[in-house]
């Protein structure tokens, strides 16, 4: 069966509850297309363990800041489609603008701490556009279980915060970060990159691998290793460091000695474009 | 069957995948309990629509103010156990603080625009601990309708602006006002008035009535409206006003001319006791 499009949430609400009444299993992958090999993973994650997968696709304005690159967000249904196929993929979820946030729209879901660092703290209103999606995106699917990717590793924290505080009925599955083979994190923004800036984004990914060696070393001194990581990345032409940070992975909270578990979340710009990558280290 | 009490989300999420398993319709009655006529006539609006009947008695902590009436407010489960039993409810969802708002609690739904204005003036953070509860109590119980009081109409209204924004896939139902033989409204809070202070408060529905009588003969300016039913109310030796209003009934902004369909809508402390009232016009 090829994959078939959804277009609005009253027909997705509709197909959800029959899929349901036949007790089958739905497991939806939030995306905003342009998908890469890192999307298809969740995807092939979700085929696991659900009977139908729905993967959705929407750019949602309200999780981009004033300035940022909602506008030139690259866009392909078509080739989507066609990579969703190859996945099995059963559903594709891909609302209007219009049916999203109707005339009047008033209404978010705010996750707070865990939102007040690392993106959060860089880009304000971002993860309130996203739980607030996430949440229209929940109930218009209704799935039994969503998969997230580590790379937006504070989106799934803020994500499983809000499904546990608000008594959503589903499970949030995260899966690892796919990387290309010279180890730049998958992102639909690396196409953005220029040849240098593209060179340079290697970087955050070889920062990440410096301070995880340097903890299998001994290391454990948080100052340390970010101002390594800091010195590694400046380095590039093209770099502009947002944060390097170290954090325990539940709370969010600086760590200053890594003694348990540690996630090493980093954001730098290379040229304009703004890139994410992190790691989580058990010592 | 007598009413079965379901203390946890859990259970009551189980409880609920089972009965839509069965292709059985659920009405759900968010109420804080120690219940009167008012909340009966929701539960029997229910009983008529649905096939199982779900009424949660919680009294909320996020919507109430500091200073407000949290501690005092009354309670009596094995009352309205009683009283729900005869109505042929099924369910009585009562979860504990602890379930509901777990350790680290971080998660709001809030609703903008009509929110600022009436009661959300008076009460700034109230209706965002409204509609974080009717969000939850909708995921733990998982309705096909709920049903609200005109009593609290903009609360009807913020949450039908909720559930329309977030693509939740309920319907809203608003019963009528149910009143006292000599015309006060219906209000868990009615217990605090004193004997005076009962008396006193019959002024909010006097007001209303003679706004009533004043639009039918043909008045039309809603200062005037106001200004009567401002003195009249504030005769009362113990009443003190919140908030007289005349609203458009659908986006709360205020009206100085009558033309078409008009909220009518006070708030006045009859002592302590903070009460509201409202009529919808049709002229």
């Amino acid at each position: 069966m090829p994959v078939e499009i959804i277009r609005t949430v009253r027909e997705m609400q509709k197909r959800s509850g029959l899929i349901r009444t036949q007790g089958r299993r739905i497991g939806l992958v939030p995306t905003m297309g342009y998908l890469h090999e890192g999307h298809l993973s969740l995807v092939r994650l979700a085929r696991k363990h659900a009977d139908v997968v729905v993967v959705s696709i929407y750019v949602n304005p309200a999780q981009f800041g004033p300035g940022e690159d909602l506008d030139k967000y690259p866009r392909d249904l078509e080739r989507d489609e066609a990579l969703l196929d190859r996945e099995n993929a059963d559903i594709i979820f891909c609302p209007s603008d219009s049916d999203m946030y109707p005339v009047g729209y008033a209404s978010y879901v705010n996750v707070e701490g865990v939102t007040g660092t690392l993106c959060g703290a860089s880009r304000p209103r971002h993860f309130r556009g996203v739980t607030t999606i996430c949440t229209k995106l929940f109930h218009a699917v209704n799935p039994h279980f969503a998969v997230f990717g580590q790379k937006d590793y504070q989106q799934s924290l803020v994500i499983r915060r809000m499904v546990l505080d608000l008594n959503m009925d589903l499970d949030i599955v995260v899966a690892p970060i796919v990387r290309e083979s010279d180890g730049l994190a998958m992102s639909s923004r690396n196409v953005y990159l220029s040849g240098e800036e593209r060179r340079d984004a290697l970087l955050l990914n070889q920062a990440l691998r410096m301070a995880e060696e340097r903890i299998k070393k001994g290391e454990r001194n948080a100052v340390n290793l970010i101002g390594a990581m800091h010195d590694l990345i400046a380095a590039g032409r093209h770099t502009k460091i947002d944060y390097i940070s170290i954090k325990d992975p539940d709370t969010l909270e600086d760590l200053e000695h890594i003694q348990d578990r540690a996630l090493i979340a980093l954001a730098v710009f290379a040229g304009e474009t703004r890139l994410i990558d992190n790691v989580i280290m058990t010592v």
